[in-house]
């Protein structure tokens, strides 16, 4: 069945077929990525889209003396086919061997772990530099979807590239179109110019940046590749290499419906419908949707933002078409969605800008001068906040409330239930004095009665007064704290405080002062590295009083692929162990 | 003297002018800049340069109605002079009335609170975005210098702009040929050949991002400039106006020394010389300049990369053309600076990255992403760390250690005198395992012996063995331990334990449980904010033991323009208080 991948074993192998065997190499490597993409899921549409001019790369170029960077490496599964690691695609029990994303830990092929847009060519200009100051030979190569471009990384990096490094260094942008969903942005007017022109249209954005240019508009045609590469071979300066690729390329569902197979789950490849179960409870991001709409028809001030991926909450193209003048998709630019939107507020609009939290991280700067200087009241909802949602390395929720708490004047709410989370988008959205951010909970949906007003900053809610131990459980953790609660009663004999602490970056003082009376001891639980996070906060309130307080949540660590009930256990976050716990520190 | 200014009490008085009077106006207003500039320093070449171009700004628009939005704010002076704030500039008692930023504090005419670059083009897209949603009339109007418009956030913005806004949207790129430094960058080529051609060159970056544009070559004629703004006043679409100025015009030292007279401390009109005493000690930016230019020499695998700023590690012009090839500016890019040192770093090169605390801020990100999880050998040197540096609200270092130290894999190494930051230079650039932070000492430079190797990671000094009390002094704060040290004994009669950290990011929980033996209060002391920061890290580890913790430091919070000695006293940070708090909390 894999005549020709079989007898790749290392990245020279494929140097060894003939030209006119390519196509059927790619055939083969696209069968590949059913066998593993049908039975459990991962990037679509960019590795489809790109096996022809990676089988090219591979042909012309020699990694890993030459050295290619994939931008957010979706598309880098048919690298990987190609430089020993064909078993994670056709034998299943070896799926698990391969990570979605480059990983230098995998193979030599791989220069980075990488899974933040935007990145690539910074990274390879480093790598160029480097080369040149210790006077080595070797091209590297930068691959760059044209969804990426919008990114104020690459764009950085193609304005030093274009004058600084005056050496070998190739840009290859992979232009399928599409970035997951469809691109925002004057330049993609630029690069369909360029397309419809053969490459010839005025103002072309790469040249306007200092950079040589080359258009290919067969961009999975093996052949075509092989030329223009050979062309950009140990070539002396920087050179972009603009390849027209078809995302999804092999497979009708995905070329008709870009966006919904950026990624996909397990699916049947028949039908192209998922073959697991959602289940059909209520789930946060359809929420988040229904919120969206009724509130934009409701309030003609509110504005929402998306730097891309609008799918996080749950707005489908026809919701976006509603929403109109309601909302903008500023592309792959959070730093761009976050000060925007601290504009829109000084001028009286309600701006809510959705993401992911790992994503948010490239707004450190934003959300720090452009919105909580100012006071602007941008409300900020993360999608992917908990340690049990995304578990690669890259994409790791857990280090949002640490990263942010920190920030003064910044509100973190975390809800810990549907009606509070409704609640505190109402009011966050409808006030005009506190940035906020609003984690959105990981766990399944729950409901309880919730306070419809926030304003008073920091205020804790006491859900159950008890004694001898106060359990402060935050956000999507506060039912973690429900049943440590009930299991402190049962195994312990007493009825301890729980408390729902709703703010994760402002402590109750008053409270905590009041719980010296009846409690010595204060557990807290947080959906996130302890370090820098919410736990830390009251561990400093207590430091001088007799008041012992043990803190549960994640160390801080690059966590990478792991299961989230067995971490809980290697963290003690059992019921068990932490009932162990508060019986020795009583 | 100032009979024009004096005229002037809001901002519509300008429009009472007669346009051949203005240039009288211009004159005047560089004599009130004078006035302040000779007297307590600040900007200088951004704001003689855009004299004439806010006069026309005024006289053409109407703020507030009309909003004006000015990047990094470092030429908004002449702006503030005719906006009501003439004494400012004028009346000496009225200096400290006013920021060397905009401020929407201080006037209505003022938007934002700005003092990083590269955001006025995204601020002003929320302006007119909310503007459209409320259908309101008024022009929108992003001022931004060429050196800004490396910046990603920068550019981001012009993408959204050049397709999301389709109504009127003005941006006003002030190009004198220079960022603080010289500019560096594809995009300058470009500039250059726009300003050659009276803005006809081909692959105009302004139009490849799918704005429209125009050139006004005479950007420091009044005329001319009044002609070009009424044409694009009320236009119905967004538009580049491109104005080439003068960078210091008015004065013939800043137009021939543009770089050093950026910015500048009070001197002597007649000599340019400063009027400030600089003291004729060591300083750890000539140290910090001289180190790099041995260690240059030296090691061929050492790379200088700079966002810009040079000068904030001594690199004087002289001195980046003598490092060469082992020097790399990519102009204000710190995402670029950053994600490149990782690439560099994966290919064998010893890269240093040199910024500003406050600046490191936008590559939290490319921090955590391109360099921590990659475990890139890359060493970012941060100056104006210290709450005593910069104490304008935009430039504060206080949140440094709050913001990285709690990212996986990264070490940020705090040196308490000379030889021990030297010697962590030193071993951060030859080991080739930790992303390594140094925080250079905001104080006086003092020396003591100190440790050549940090790779035993986390391990705190003991610098003076005592007893009941142990100070763990960091960084620059670690002179106050000592003084408080001596304090102690004097007051309490007894000898305190003396701890230099050095490592603000990881603990010595080995020394933290032997101190336990002998210690019932630690103390800590840190130069930043508690919230998030190395104190709490203490906290935490004894928060279930019997042992207090007291912590000093700032608090979370926007302070600005602060006196940092009374700032002290108001923390309780004298040695008097903190004896007291010890001899209660004992």
């Amino acid at each position: 069945m894999y005549e020709f991948i079989e007898r790749i074993n290392e990245a020279a192998d494929v140097k060894k077929f003939k030209v006119e065997e390519l196509d059927l190499l790619a055939e083969e490597i696209r069968e590949a990525l059913f066998n593993r993409l049908t039975k459990i899921g991962g990037h679509f549409g960019p590795n489809f889209g790109m096996v022809e001019a990676e089988i090219a790369m591979h042909y012309v170029f020699h990694s890993p003396v030459d050295q290619f960077v994939f931008d957010v490496s979706h598309q880098s599964y048919p690298h990987k086919i190609l430089t020993g690691r064909k078993a994670g695609y056709i034998y299943d029990d070896h799926f698990f061997e391969d990570s979605g994303y480059t990983n230098p830990g995998e193979s030599e092929h791989d220069l980075f772990n990488v899974g933040h847009t935007s990145t690539s060519i910074s990274l390879a200009s480093g790598l160029a530099k480097a080369r040149d100051l210790k006077g080595e030979k070797r091209n590297v190569i930068a691959v760059i979807g044209d969804g990426s471009l919008s990114g104020g990384e690459a764009m950085e990096a193609l304005n030093v590239a274009g004058s600084e490094l005056n050496s070998n260094f190739i840009i290859l942008v992979n232009d399928n179109e599409m970035a997951i969903a469809e691109n925002h942005g004057g330049i993609y007017r630029n690069l369909a110019e360029l397309r419809k022109t053969d490459g010839k249209a005025e103002n072309n954005i790469f040249r306007a940046f200092g950079l040589d240019y080359m258009y290919v508009e067969k961009g999975n045609d093996i052949p075509a590749l092989i030329e223009a590469f050979n062309r950009v071979k140990d070539i002396d300066h920087p050179i972009v290499v603009h390849i027209h690729t078809t995302k999804g390329l092999g497979y009708q569902p995905a070329v008709e419906h870009k966006e919904a197979w950026h990624w996909c789950m397990p699916f049947d490849r028949e039908t192209g419908l998922p073959t697991v179960d959602f289940g059909d409870g209520e789930d946060y991001t359809s929420m988040t949707a229904k919120y969206i709409m009724d509130k934009a028809k409701k309030d003609k001030d509110f504005l929402v933002i998306t730097p891309a991926m609008p799918m996080t909450g749950g707005l489908s193209e026809d919701l976006r078409k509603e929403l109109g003048s309601q909302y903008i998709d500023v592309g792959i630019a959070e730093e761009q969605a976050v000060a925007m939107a601290s504009g829109a507020a000084r001028n009286g609009a309600k701006p809510l800008v959705i993401t992911n939290t790992t994503f948010i991280q490239r707004t450190y700067d934003q959300i720090s001068q452009d919105v909580c200087i100012n006071g602007s009241a941008v409300t900020i909802l993360l999608n992917y906040t908990s340690f049990a949602g995304l578990t690669d390395v890259t994409h790791l929720g857990i280090f949002g409330i640490s990263a942010f708490s920190n920030i003064p004047n910044l509100q973190i709410l975390a809800p810990s239930s549907k009606s509070e989370y409704l609640n505190m988008l109402d009011w966050a959205l409808d006030q005009n004095e506190h940035p906020v951010i609003i984690l959105i909970p990981g766990n399944a949906v729950t409901d309880r009665e919730a306070d419809r007003d926030y304003s008073n900053i920091g205020r804790f809610k006491v859900e159950q007064q008890g004694e001898k131990v106060a359990i402060l459980a935050l956000g999507d953790f506060y039912q973690m704290g429900e049943s440590l609660a009930a299991a402190v009663k049962e195994k312990l004999g007493f009825e301890p405080t729980l408390i729902n602490p709703r703010f994760a970056s402002t402590i109750d003082t008053e409270l905590l002062e009041q719980l010296k009376e009846k409690h010595s001891l204060i557990v807290t639980l947080e959906d996130g590295i302890l370090d820098g996070g919410f736990g830390q906060k009251i561990d400093a309130y207590y430091s001088t009083s007799d008041v012992k307080v043990k803190n549960y949540g994640l160390e801080k660590k690059f966590y990478d692929r792991y299961d989230p009930a067995k971490l809980l256990e290697e963290l003690g976050m059992t019921n068990e162990a932490m009932v162990d716990d508060i019986r020795e520190l009583l």
